[in-house]
């Protein structure tokens, strides 16, 4: 692991930008919290995102005067450096350029790329950390990113590290929402354990499970996990099938990229051991060559959910090299 | 890409230590042969593989005065850049730091890799290449390797890149050589193209490739492209369904390290594009956002058998500052 930069003043404004609502605040260059505003849910259409970012910014630019810089990550998928959002979850950015528009809007250097890839950056920067560590995330999708002897990669043009686009059950049916069968997206994220448990439920009336669901039989993925922290069997299992379909994702990770630590961040990782548990037996039973490897750790992540947009503001800081004005979008 | 090397004079000794046998040759710094000998049997342990590979390069020094390194690509897991043999397909090499070995018996500077890697060195140097590229080995079991902004991406330890054991059936019922359910490499090698066929000619005992059966009603890989060639509809339906678990492979390694180029070589990869043909169309259908990429050529390699010998031998020549001494064997 590089040693971390020194607190040198900087600070810089870090964006989020999800699917159903943006987080924004600053950071300092060891990617310590100086500021934060209250999320604001994401608009429909490009115009307004860029109108509601622009406020965000204006909003902590008043309050922490001397902002060196702005990054954001975006859901879906982001082209780098150039900070063009090709697609989007929502459907609210087609084709992008946010980061000239950001540059432009600002007059900041700015960086702009994936989410998965910034909340990655944030738990290699200032949370458990290694040279060659794998970063997962799992919230309502399956996202992640790879740092690669201390740098994150990216691939050619920042698109790789589609994690949750694993091909995992080719001959499946549950559909993704990229539109193929087999992810390992629909098989692991907090969605598919609301799925699995509004199965368990129905299979169980009786059941703790049952309790939880709502009128039309329908269980959270929350309400699955706070069930198996209240030690109901049926919801633990939920979470064992889970941890099952992410060892299987995290053996085929470590087997390509041969990492020596394994991060898992996002909302359902708050289920702690309760998922990471599967996940290594998972991961132990799959992995190629076991007796021959240092197997990784498998580990929680340390920062929560701000550490999309941490992630995006210590980007912004330490590529430098790469802030120079992107191109004018049009251009 | 990075331009090719001018060929500056310096000559190198490849060897390619496989399961079954050991090849070996000369190749100057543009990857062109200048000698070669017959292959030899790989011996069934270590201080006979050593003898071996001793003989042949001084057979090959004999011949060719001022060969300035020596490079072997050995099957198995094996640590870069230290050179050590960590297993074998065939268990004659069980934790042998063959670079040091190599280096003490010849006097040469020496580079060990990975069997697949030097094969994917050889056609990124000298074949069909690309920046960012993968290439994927069908033989007898299924290898590859990346190249990543123009240098071989070996992971930590450089075990990485196990393409063979990309998980893509974990619920099937074929295990891996390597002792798991769920690898790519039972599904998509040419001993898996032979189970096919075998269990093709079984069902259809009047068809082309009954007539192609031992005695034990087994057909081997080559005897099913050899078939298909020749027009048969049950043959060409088994390498489409070896070419669906390659695709399958293929889009989880684009999806993963957004290459721009895949290369597909080995023994089964002379079935061309009756083979490469479903690939594609397997590809197609499990990468994800195939509307917002540039998808990647899926290409036959260009070099035969021999792309592991040469990929060696470039090897030893291009990568100058890992050939210093490696740790003696033991210290």
């Amino acid at each position: 692991m590089l040693p971390r930069p020194h607190d040198d003043g900087r600070l810089s404004i870090g964006l989020d930008i999800g699917g159903t609502k943006i987080s924004a605040g600053v950071a300092d260059a060891r990617g310590r919290v100086v500021d934060r505003v209250p999320p604001v849910p994401s608009p429909p259409d490009e115009t307004a995102v860029l109108k509601a970012v622009s406020a965000l910014v204006d909003t902590l630019r008043s309050r922490n005067p001397g902002i060196a810089a702005v990054g954001a990550g975006a859901a879906g998928l982001v082209r780098w450096p150039e900070g063009r959002i090709l697609s989007a979850p929502n459907a609210a950015c087609h084709d992008m350029p946010l980061r000239g528009l950001l540059q432009d809007s600002t007059g900041l250097p700015a960086v702009v790329d994936n989410d998965a890839n910034a909340a990655c950056w944030a738990e290699y920067r200032t949370g458990i950390s290694a040279s060659h560590m794998a970063f997962v995330t799992v919230g309502t999708g399956v996202g992640g990113g790879l740092v690669l002897a201390d740098r994150l990669f990216r691939g050619r043009t920042g698109i790789a590290t589609e994690i949750g686009h694993m091909i995992v059950d080719p001959h499946g049916t549950d559909r993704c929402g990229c539109g193929t069968v087999g992810c390992l997206e629909p098989l692991a994220s907090g969605r598919a354990l609301g799925r699995y448990g509004s199965a368990a439920a129905a299979a169980a009336p009786g059941g703790a499970l049952a309790a939880l669901a709502d009128g039309a039989g329908r269980v959270t993925g929350e309400a699955v996990t706070a069930a198996a922290r209240a030690g109901d069997p049926a919801a633990r299992a939920q979470l064992e099938r889970l941890g099952h379909w992410l060892g299987i994702g995290v053996a085929t990770l470590v087997n390509l990229f041969d990492v020596e630590l394994v991060v898992v961040g996002g909302g359902v990782a708050e289920a702690g051991d309760l998922l990471l548990d599967p996940v290594r037996a998972s991961f132990r039973r799959y992995v190629t060559a076991a007796a021959h490897r240092d197997l990784p750790d498998i580990r929680p992540a340390l920062l929560g959910p701000e550490a999309g947009w941490i992630g995006a503001a210590l980007m912004a800081l330490d590529h430098g090299e790469e802030t120079a004005p992107a191109p004018r979008p049009g251009a």
